[in-house]
């Protein structure tokens, strides 16, 4: 279906996501990955360490957060600084046919316990970079774990949202609406 | 060391912990660990699934606050019948045993790979748990949601600071600090 794309590890997740949604991911091997994606098993394991990951090569992303956060301006609060962040990567990464990909490959996580397992694992390596980025920017230790946190959850229901929307809307949007909702929640007395 | 203890899962607990800790978590077996215990490889599996779920029999924790919540004054926001829930399960879970437990526990965690994905896994079942027993609340879908993650990531904050803590701090005061954080990183601007 996608074997057109010229990158090798491009042809490995498509072909793995289109495994796994025919025979689920159980069933799924590494050695057929590399057949369906016209390449060697061998080559397989030079793109990633194993075929869970194949999933999660999140690696442009957590560049991009660590980016976004240097980026936003000097006297930006923690969260206005993960906001915008979050705005950019919308920009570059979420865009019409990323969300394809990932509604399918939500789907196929949800169906296996070893894939939400290791995304729950990505998704604290993404707290973390968060985390790392905003001390950079002078944030103090406390605040810069809580607003991590915070970020990483208006990034996880935002995405959410951002798959299951009707109409094309932009992903930086949907993390502000996120956002007012933790004020709202955080604010109610 | 605890091999007094009555019940047959804590003494497998107490086992695989000095097992994991003497030799690592890759390297223990289950059948290493029942015979430390002094049990059968089959009591062993009567009570676990597998190796790596011995040290996550969090149900009585998950009933608890559950309970928790159901037990917050009608009138109390979302994020107050959390921080009342975490408070009766820091009175009631969360002892000075506890804790020595706890701290040993996660040194274990953070060792393995496997084991700090198992417990990714937990924390996002305990956050379902909150969620559960907000809309049982009555809190709208969207503000349940929300008051969930929050509440997640004032527990697991909370939970490091009350291991790490230098004398006897009760949990629920630590997760009342952390609410605080959560609120001056939320209003700053």
């Amino acid at each position: 279906m996608t074997r057109w794309r010229p990158d090798p590890s491009g042809r490995l997740v498509s072909a793995a996501l289109e495994l796994f949604e025919e025979h689920g991911y159980e069933d799924a091997s590494v050695v057929g990955i590399a057949e369906r994606a016209g390449l060697t098993k061998s080559t397989f394991f030079r793109h990633f360490p194993d075929k869970r990951e194949v999933l999660f090569r999140d690696v442009p992303l957590t560049r991009a957060l660590s980016e976004g956060l240097a980026a936003a301006p000097p006297e930006a609060s923690p969260l206005a600084a993960v906001a915008h962040a979050l705005n950019a990567i919308g920009r570059n990464y979420f865009t019409l046919d990323h969300r394809r990909f990932s509604r399918r490959r939500r789907a196929v996580i949800a169906e296996s316990s070893e894939l939400r397992e290791r995304e729950a694992l990505k998704r604290a390596d993404l707290t973390a970079t968060m985390m790392e980025g905003l001390r950079l920017r002078g944030t103090p230790e406390a605040h810069a774990l809580v607003a991590a946190r915070i970020g990483a959850l208006v990034w996880e229901i935002a995405l959410d949202r951002w798959i299951d929307a009707e109409h094309d809307q932009e992903f930086g949007l949907l993390a502000l609406e996120v956002l007012a909702e933790v004020r709202a929640v955080v604010d109610a007395h």
